[in-house]
């Protein structure tokens, strides 16, 4: 069985809008058990689409176009794929009216240019857009399914859970049990994930459990699929080896994120964070504050990228600067103390380096970075050496602070 | 002329990976003038990638591949385009050189699987990667191209201006003159921007200029675009007129971000700002510390996300927190002026707000924030009203305060 995926919009080939419908709904798909074979973007213009959708009729079993479906002269996909399928296009009433009333919901004049959206091939289903005015559709060809999406996020995603979901597992029910769940670690890279795990998950990936890596900066995943009767039990069974062999590699399932484990972790645990960041300039704070109810662990941080910050707002020495300089073990940790004392909280981390790209010396080259922990025990630096650009530099050096700042509340 | 883009890997299939590649490179050709029709995703097997490179070749003169360069076991781009090719593999002593030398530089072994990297299809152009270990690769099938790039893409973008576009222009030089430029505005809605500038512009438009809107949170793009002999001219007077009619809304032109446009000015003018964020949680900092020198005009900043902060790192009163509470314009100001002092900058901005989910009351709903800046002559504060998620209601309020910081300093 195959799917395959079209998105039209000729603002996709410009390069002026970034396609998160394909992130999305590929990984919806797969994570119910169903995998796309294929993703093509092409103009909105009447040839492209009509090209794009009769080459995947000819190899897909299950089709969705994203975009095209509005009242504006380049709204097209409606048009062109009724006549490719041969299909006259009717008025539906209830449509109109429902468009109607949407209209007159939010005080706005239904333009007659608008009445396109209540066309509907002949034998279509219409899909319901509580979120928007063009409902979508799905139509049967032979054996084979096209379904037609909005191209609004907030209107296709909630479209697609309620309506599209329910039709393609109706036509296509999967043959067998499917469980997809993926592991999060950091610390560690893919090919040192691997080297560790894929030797014991030998005999579970001969019984059929599949396994997947994936790699981004600081970040592995290892995602388990296993399908059939013993499905639960081979995805149980892999996620414990995994487990036991990366003891504390792992901080979350699925779509967590570092940060929010490490918010879950502190307020589990009743404890505190500050902030000292030098060369990631805000951007741990940053993470830490993207999670919801975080005011509950984070009193706050300095952004101290001066020597006259470092030693006004946390009461570093002078003199350690002048001994040792802004990048050193000592000065992270007299920031990470600093930190801790100021906004009276049971942890603080401090991070200073060099992000270039000017700044570096021979000892202490563009990349160096100290990441400092400050708890009630022990005041501890790492020195770190991440030779990447600005940005990549800034997220590793929070990833591994963070990171740090994880295990350190893990072991209490 | 035809371009198009094919992305392998099945991660971006998965829903696991956001597919970026296409964005940065429609945009980087679109601004050059050049037109993708269509691009492709596949995973990364041999079929689908051999089946997707074909069918491009059929209809394509220049087609970009991403993807499946790299050393381990799914990366089969080299190898399955040299076999679709009829090219043999050869081994080329100075990539094994440079690989070499790449891992020691990193002191890193280099695993005997790297070695596949050196290998180049005859007859193809290596492109250098000074960024990582795989060289892209530039190939032609009779008058066609056919480039393969790695797919990190803090290798993959350099490697494409470095390399590419230089083939790519020789290649297929354009029939004439053409100009792309963007303008970067900010404080308008895209309707607003249109109706100010559409009339105005008529006659030009009239006389072939081309203009789009991109709208995005916080940000309108203008572009223009001219063609021929008279472009030069068309865009000049384009840019002019659209100036003229928003003089103050402009921040900058194609790639630039407003943190950048902020440094320039602060750079320029020898003046320095710092930041006292609450509810933007070090997101102006990090924007700011994005930008490379920042640490000329940036003296560093307070997240002061508990009241306890806001006394003990900025002097704000307890009992203008007592009488007025955190969200309020008394705050935000003594905020401002507290960074200013503490810091001892120019310019200071403070931010304090209600970014939700929680927290909201019926006079201070979720998204109502306060934005300071103290200067030497004077310290104001806004009241906004940013009712959006929470990643949202940060980017906005941060582009909001730097937009207010651009002002000030411009008027200097």
């Amino acid at each position: 069985m195959n799917i395959e995926l079209i998105n039209t919009g000729s603002e996709l080939l410009f390069g002026r809008v970034l396609n998160t419908h394909q992130q999305w709904l590929c990984r919806q798909l797969t994570d119910l058990g169903y995998l796309v074979s294929r993703q093509v973007c092409v103009a909105d213009d009447g040839p492209s689409i009509q090209t794009a959708v009769r080459e995947a009729l000819s190899r897909a079993d299950f089709i969705i176009v994203t975009g095209g479906l509005g009242p504006t002269s380049d709204d097209l996909t409606r048009d062109l794929i009724a006549q490719l399928l041969g299909r006259k296009l009717i008025l539906d009433i209830e449509i109109l009216r429902q468009l109607e009333a949407y209209f007159t919901q939010r005080k706005r004049t239904m333009l007659e240019s608008m009445k396109v959206q209540a066309l509907v091939p002949e034998g279509a289903r219409v899909l319901p857009n509580p979120n928007g005015s063009a409902p979508g559709l799905a139509m049967q060809s032979g054996e084979k399914w096209l379904v037609l999406l909005p191209g609004p996020p907030r209107e296709l995603r909630p479209m697609f859970t309620a309506s599209v979901i329910p039709i393609l597992q109706r036509a296509f029910p999967l043959q067998s049990k499917f469980i997809c769940r993926t592991l999060k670690t950091t610390g560690l890279g893919e090919s040192a994930v691997e080297e560790r795990i894929a030797g014991p998950l030998r005999p579970l990936l001969d019984a059929g459990l599949e396994i997947g890596y994936c790699a981004r900066v600081g970040e592995v995943d290892v995602r388990l699929v296993a399908k059939g009767e013993n499905a639960d039990k081979l995805a149980a069974d892999g996620e414990r080896i995994i487990r036991s062999l990366l003891p504390s590699r792992i901080f979350g399932l699925n779509d967590d994120t570092l940060e929010l484990a490490v918010v879950r972790l502190l307020t589990e645990s009743g404890q505190t964070v500050a902030l000292a960041e030098s060369c990631t300039g805000g951007y741990i704070a940053h993470r830490l504050t993207n999670v919801p109810g975080v005011s509950r662990v984070f009193a706050g941080g300095c952004v101290t990228y001066s020597n006259a910050a470092k030693i006004s707002q946390l009461g570093v020495h002078p003199e350690m600067l002048a001994a040792h300089g802004a990048v050193s073990p000592e000065v992270a940790r007299e920031m990470a103390a600093g930190a801790r004392r100021v906004f009276d909280t049971d942890f603080a981390l401090a991070v200073t380096g060099i992000a270039g790209p000017d700044g570096g010396t021979d000892d202490k080259p563009v990349g160096t970075v100290y990441i400092a922990l400050a708890s009630a025990t022990e005041t501890t630096a790492q020195r770190h050496f991440f030779p990447f650009d600005r940005e990549t530099f800034k997220f590793i050096t929070s990833q591994t602070a963070l990171d740090a700042l994880r295990l350190a509340v893990t072991r209490l």
